[in-house]
């Protein structure tokens, strides 16, 4: 027997050496996979996923537009499977990103790509897995078995691997991850995280936000408060809470800004104007470096690098949903419904 | 003065009049940029907009995989604003969206696109706006000025309008089209919206889902409910939903799911299943065809072809939005921290 929110308890804790273990051994698996991406004459990336793994595949979106400058697509799978369409993928990278590697429609749609003329990757924590079986390369996640439905070490290292596999595409120097272990082990156990837990406990809508590099963690950790804490937790960018879900934040409604310190963090400035303008009750995710006035704060490592700090960034709002589950006596390893592999088609 | 509710109320009713105006007249405007794009040899798709119109890009993203069968990615602005990127764009199409056609982002945007290569369209309902100044080509909502901050006969008319482009990209007949009209007549006015809205007048949250063509339906259905009744309303794709958030449904929770006659609505059968089981609240907005027990249901029109569908499943979805704000004493023509133009960066 376990005690709510143990697995994920443990397994948040072992992210600093899950992600040390991937940069230690990350090595002959990347190589050929980036050889292949430079070998190849590449039209558009496309990424599909699902769930946190979604997230994961939204990150390496911004950075491949960023870094790579192709045009890049998150897959309906809807398109492959329930629509039956077969386009010509020819110069096409595909990239699927699944902790379980089992999902039917994931399974389906990269069997279809990759016999449509893609390149295919498979970035899975499943050796064998039915969706490492349907990719021509694969990475393995080396996260370790990981217990709780609610993920979280297999988002960090996932987000890990395909910056690796980027910045190895765009021929930059990698020792810039060297970082993430200790930047991740100074994000874990902030006591501000309780404070935030305990202002929340009846809090059933909150909105988190954020932009950039940073906006996928916005949009992880709304998920992970949803499936632990059943509260609607909704994530939009902040250039899209503008148009239109502002007029429903108000003095009552808590907001979560992840704000890095960077270009993103400099294109939020006009967001958080306005959420100050509406009374609404900010907690800040943030490094020092970022200043702002706010209800709550959770600070975050100082000097990370923009575009791997979203690796440190999910680590409290991981703790947060956590917290927040137990505290309204709900086991997050079990969350009500929900099942490790999702089987959708 | 005006009372509330007043535009939004005209400019929905207006609807099939102004679908079947762009009916009479797309073709001087269509046909130039429909033989760029046939002489175009075109490697990806790149689509950007905000808000309402992000969801009429949504719609054009799943037409243009299952029809044209090119990579397609929605854009983060980010990339192109805060981040500064310059890709080269040769060979890709990009589609801008916007009812104003004012917003810097979507401008900036489009003039670095076309600068880098790609082709690039402006979808706008304001003459000589910024947004078509930076576009190639230009095509005209022709939906009449629109009032309401609440965007509704733009949303349509954008829906019609991208149908048009990409049938007539693929060299398909476009007299399909023909019925729109009539099917969002027909959409309009159910007294059962009334219904919906009295059992939703004290709801704070509820749950839209869709998948397929009708997805960007349970999108801009929940964006609508956001904007104007200021409530936490949240659109997840059916696979989607059982990724996780599904968890935070239950008995209490409203769920609203759009289900067309078609590929779509066979694959949200399982979804439907899911709701089912956690005893959810659902309302059914589907054709008398589709079957399914829920505790509400507002009827669709029958025999609509389902890629022109969303035209006019959102309609009452619309009026729900409306009579929901007026029955809570908001004014759904200006919600509160909204203007008719959001300048975001």
């Amino acid at each position: 027997m376990t005690t709510p929110g143990q697995l994920m308890r443990a397994e948040i804790a072992e992210q600093p050496t899950v992600l040390a273990n991937v940069l230690a051994s990350y090595g002959a698996h990347l190589a050929p996979v980036v050889a292949r991406l430079r070998s190849h004459d590449t039209r558009a990336v496309l990424l599909v996923a699902r769930g946190t793994s979604d997230h994961a595949a939204l990150y390496a979106k911004y950075l491949i537009e960023t870094r790579i400058g192709l045009p890049v697509g998150l897959v309906s799978t809807s398109t492959y499977t329930a629509y039956d369409t077969r386009p010509a993928l020819d110069g096409v990278v595909w990239i699927a990103v699944s902790q379980s590697g089992g999902s039917p429609d994931l399974v389906e749609s990269t069997e279809k790509a990759r016999a449509a003329g893609a390149m295919t990757i498979a970035l899975t924590n499943a050796d064998g897995s039915p969706l490492e079986e349907a990719a021509e390369l694969r990475l393995p996640m080396l996260a370790g078995a990981e217990r709780s439905v609610a993920a979280t070490k297999t988002y960090t290292t996932s987000l890990l691997w395909l910056w690796l596999l980027v910045e190895g595409w765009a021929q930059r120097p990698l020792d810039a991850a060297a970082g993430v272990p200790d930047w991740v082990a100074a994000s874990l156990d902030r006591p501000e995280v309780a404070d935030v837990a305990s202002r929340y406990r009846f809090v059933e809508r909150l909105v988190t936000t954020s932009r950039g590099f940073a906006y996928p963690t916005a949009r992880e950790a709304a998920l992970k408060l949803m499936e632990t804490c059943y509260l609607s937790a909704h994530a939009f960018s902040g250039a899209d809470l503008l148009h239109g879900p502002l007029a429903m934040v108000d003095e009552d409604r808590p907001v979560v800004v992840i704000c890095p310190d960077g270009r993103g963090g400099a294109a939020l400035e006009p967001v958080l104007e306005q959420l100050h303008a509406r009374s609404a009750d900010v907690c800040l995710v943030a490094p020092s470096e970022v200043r702002g006035s706010a209800a709550l704060r959770i600070p975050l490592p100082s000097g990370m690098v923009e575009e791997l700090a979203p690796i440190a960034q999910i680590v409290p709002l991981q703790q947060l949903a956590l917290q927040l589950a137990v505290s309204r006596h709900h086991d997050p390893d079990h969350p009500r419904g929900l099942q490790k592999v999702t089987r959708t088609t």
